[in-house]
């Protein structure tokens, strides 16, 4: 292993980074593989602990790196990356992307709709909608924890929500309803992973996730379906052009 | 008060959060106001300490209500909407929305850029950068603190940089440079914010954030500032229409 520039300007910590990130981005370790110990570290690159503690530290906060307490550091996983460019289907999303999509269906039934479900979906008073719980994930991995609320008009049967995961929703809607979604709001906020959801998810309680709050729109723009999705801030990350 | 209807299907500690979003929405409390406590809830409307504890835990995960420990329960304020609709400045969305856009600049530096920066800004190999970080306000509170990374090829003076809060970033490089900046790319994630976000957001640690990622362009296509943003989630969302 070449020795750092101890006369650099670029700080060794910073040429610690460096190195890690070399050693990622050629492959030599690859997502969920263990990288050295800080004492490792310390001996290959003939540095401090200090230097070697803030190469990690700052890889872990921008994400390349996580940490198991108590066994190590490890390489993250790539970022599923959404555009926000246009209408898109998750399930449609993950298959270019060469992932195998698939969806667990935890719950479907009839709920009292909170103000935001009833301004969401234009409810008109007494209208009654359906809410169905959801897992998706990525080769099995799971990755958004989702609750689709739908008026009661629009799914007639309950039972029928229950194929969903051997074919998508908004084709379930399309072959069973005639329904086609073809637009959508969406909406974007921080929050922290809450217990329930962190079982669903398995990931840490208070971990950075995103609420997504989306209203789908159908040929008649009516609000077909109002969801609200948990999505894991380690996997996910969106992204627009603003022109 | 009239009374909550005991006979109802819709749960009481339902009615209760209905009946306070009704006193939020006509503007008998506003913004910052203290809600009844606990106590009163319960003598107000008859119900148990279970009943009002739940309907107020609900109103502060949606964001309606915040606790201030050892003080009470208070009314939010509405998050700034930010549509991703198109190009938009910060400043300028501010002034549209009537409120007093102001830049507190904390920082001019030249720094050596990271991996990320040099990417975003497709920079040379021994290209240099000047680092800006500010914290950009609304009527005086602080809602997103900013780091720009602009290559020195473009800002040749870095004490130019502390006009902005004068005037804006973007006005600054048309007036000073003749570079305009029409267009960008923006990437989101969710994530905690950190001890010095803290201060200067004047928040808490551990509350969730957006942490946003600018590419802008000028004319000629030129990727002219590259910036991370940490968007206090208590006070901003993000929205668009996919079609």
């Amino acid at each position: 292993m070449k020795p750092l520039d101890q006369g650099s300007i670029i700080p060794l910590y910073y040429q610690v980074k460096q190195r890690l990130d070399a050693r990622i981005k050629s492959g030599e370790w690859k997502p969920g593989d263990k990288i050295d110990s800080e004492n490792q570290l310390m001996t290959v690159f003939n540095v401090s602990r200090n230097t070697a503690k803030k190469a990690i530290e700052e890889m872990v906060q921008e994400g390349t790196l996580y940490r198991i307490q108590g066994k190590g550091t490890f390489v993250s996983h790539p970022k599923f990356e959404q555009s926000l460019g246009g209408f898109y289907s998750f399930s449609q999303v993950l298959r270019e992307k060469g992932f195998n999509p698939t969806d667990i269906v935890l719950e479907v039934k009839d709920v009292v709709p909170s103000a935001a479900v009833r301004a969401g979906l234009q409810l008109s008073p007494d209208e009654k909608v359906v809410r169905m719980k959801r897992i998706r994930c990525a080769d099995g991995e799971p990755i958004i924890l989702e609750s689709s609320y739908m008026p009661k008009s629009v799914v007639l049967d309950n039972s029928d929500l229950f194929k969903v995961g051997a074919t998508s929703l908004y084709d379930l809607l399309a072959s069973r309803y005639g329904v086609t979604i073809i637009r959508a709001k969406e909406a974007f906020e921080p929050v922290l992973i809450r217990e329930d959801e962190s079982i669903h998810l398995k990931t840490e309680v208070g971990k950075p996730a995103l609420l997504l709050e989306r209203t789908a729109y159908d040929t008649d723009d009516r609000p077909v379906e109002f969801c609200i999705s948990i999505v894991r801030g380690d996997r996910c990350r969106f992204y627009t052009d603003l022109v």
